[in-house]
């Protein structure tokens, strides 16, 4: 196991009628501005009880942050909060306005410009503190330090991450999830699968527990996954499902193990040209992914097959496609094509994504060696 | 699933070498108390790593935390820090010199009888900061907010809890465990083991992913526990046996979710009395209580049955046996007897357990409703 350092200090406040808390949680005195997106909320009441639950309480909105955020969208939103003096952001929606609003917090007090936060890894040293009512299980930014932030005009989806962004608490009511679209919730079982995934599947370091934990989130999501799609109002199946997102990706089935990322890196850039949701690009990137590191992958891949899906016996190849194959198939039977052409991304698309990485001089995996080549052939395996 | 609140700030610092990091990790300034136990951190070389991480700050030491810390030493160590303004405690040691250390945390700023936080309840809102090198992998205090503290005066033995006494952090440096005797290792994985099964074994809610995170810690105490005890100085094996004490008490495992305790309550009043290690009291009385409570705990035990042990054929009365017989043949084979006359202790002890219960009015389990007379039985049955 190699070393590491595990802190993660968010409130998690779980369970139906949990919006409630908002008024305890959100600190007194600070003008709030509420962030949320294309007003779903308005629908579905969420967006009642968290005024309800604020009553009183200074509170400016800023609603219109679109999936995959977008630096100019947030940036309005920056100016507003600087005029306003906003001194609490509470996110209300899914992974893509958390995202949007941890980039908001940090780029309030940021000096210079703020792109470079994403861009040139400028680290953020302070944010304005936030809070979230999370409504769509997937991401896990809500329990996490990390954010993706999208720039159209440049064609880039990136990542960032500081320590000053994990939101102070985070309100996961499972019946805020009810009156999802099934492709959102769909989406949002691969990339919980896809995170858990990054963290494992590399090579062995003796990490007996994260293994083992990795793997509990996985049979979690086979079990519950289906049924939360199934059944859109069983209480029980959407909790879990929630959960899972969470803890897949909050950073501690990650800790003293080396991690992957290149589905993700690549899955973003396939985003950023193509417009594919996030999960989308996931469930055909990371099949295609295994099958071209599956020999650097080897022994991960076998005891995932074991412990996963109960394959233990025949050729170790026929296990490892095997254990591949199972996966394609899970996620098509959440409603998830496994195919880049299932989206209508066309041949011209490898070549294209790949010469991004090499103009970047980005290299991506465990090892921090699969460059333009690499990338390309992993996405020809995956249109 | 139940509604719950999940909040660990717990900074874990987990690897070889990381006590230099103590420099970084104490607040500066403040008047720092060391505290520990018997002295074994003058021979395994922790002490003058602390030492050598914390030179030129103002460091005072407070030896001598016996197991099962004692209320009538805790308190010396209280009016220490009160008059010398300790503003910094730093816990090195196992999980005793951590909870005594709490409790000491909590009675330095307490107006009144300290010993009421632990007797009457009396809630902990205040503590000074504290921080912890752990050398014993086993209870889990690094990183929850629970302490034991004993008053052999009056053959008590009782918990406490407080978000004030969370550490700030926790150095977990598995080679610090290298030297420990094997007695100690073998009880933690004991304690580890039923610490688990305290916040498992109850009654189904749904907690989908809560049940396969607690398997997991169980899957893989069955396989670093003994390799562990086998070859002391094996890294991989001593760090992932850390790591899953830490997590088998940190809450996580626990959220939403049904919990016993009943096994942990009724062994403190066996070390009271008796004098015996805590993780040997579990393993005599956790197999005991499993039986004695078998038709209420069914659906769970099948379920552990399978999922740990592999029983999946034959009728389920054999296959929970079965499980039973499997936990105590693995507390055996980590080197913990499973019944209480092996540790000496008599046939009078059921009734003279049952009536301190009686005494307090206390009542116990996931349903609240063990009293003497179950306590008695299960008693018998450990004997």
């Amino acid at each position: 196991m190699e070393n590491f350092i595990y802190h993660n200090p968010v409130r998690i406040v779980f369970g139906k009628g949990s919006i409630a808390e908002l008024a305890r949680l959100v600190p007194p005195r600070l003008k709030i501005l509420m962030t949320y997106g294309g007003g779903s909320i308005r629908k579905n009441g969420v967006y009642d009880q968290v005024k309800a639950a604020l009553k009183g309480r200074k509170l400016l909105e800023f609603g219109g942050i679109e999936p995959n955020p977008e630096y100019e969208t947030l940036m309005k939103a920056v100016q507003l909060a600087r005029a306003k003096k906003i001194g609490f952001l509470l996110a209300v929606g899914g992974g893509s306005v958390l995202d949007g609003t941890k980039f908001i917090a940090s780029a309030i007090p940021f000096k210079g410009e703020p792109w470079d936060i994403v861009d040139r890894e400028v680290p953020v040293r302070k944010a304005v503190p936030l809070g979230c009512v999370l409504t769509l299980p997937a991401t896990g930014s809500e329990m996490n330090p990390f954010a993706v932030i999208s720039r159209r005009g440049v064609g880039d989806k990136r990542p960032f991450s500081s320590p000053a962004v994990f939101p102070r608490f985070s309100i996961l009511d499972p019946e805020t999830t009810y009156s999802l679209p099934p492709r959102q919730v769909s989406n949002g079982i691969v990339d919980a699968w896809v995170h858990v995934m990054e963290q494992y599947m590399t090579y062995p370091v003796g990490a007996v527990l994260q293994d083992r934990q990795a793997e509990a989130l996985w049979l979690a999501l086979r079990e519950v996954g289906p049924r939360a799609l199934a059944e859109p109002r069983n209480y029980e199946a959407r909790a879990s499902l929630m959960w899972c997102a969470t803890q897949a990706l909050n950073q501690l089935i990650g800790v003293g193990v080396p991690q992957d990322w290149a589905t993700h890196m690549i899955g973003h850039q396939v985003t950023a040209e193509y417009g594919l949701d996030h999960g989308r690009t996931l469930a055909a990137i990371a099949p295609a992914l295994l099958r071209h590191q599956r020999a650097r992958k080897r022994a991960k891949l076998l005891q995932y097959a074991d412990r996963v899906w109960g394959l233990r016996e025949g050729p170790e190849e026929d296990r490892i496609e095997g254990a591949i194959r199972e996966t394609e198939e899970f996620f098509r039977s959440v409603g998830v094509p496994t195919r880049l052409r299932d989206y209508g991304v066309g041949p011209e698309a490898p070549a294209r994504i790949a010469a991004k990485f090499e103009r970047r001089g980005e290299k991506l995996g465990e090892y921090g060696d699969l460059g333009p080549k690499e990338i390309r052939e992993i996405l020809e395996a995956a249109l």
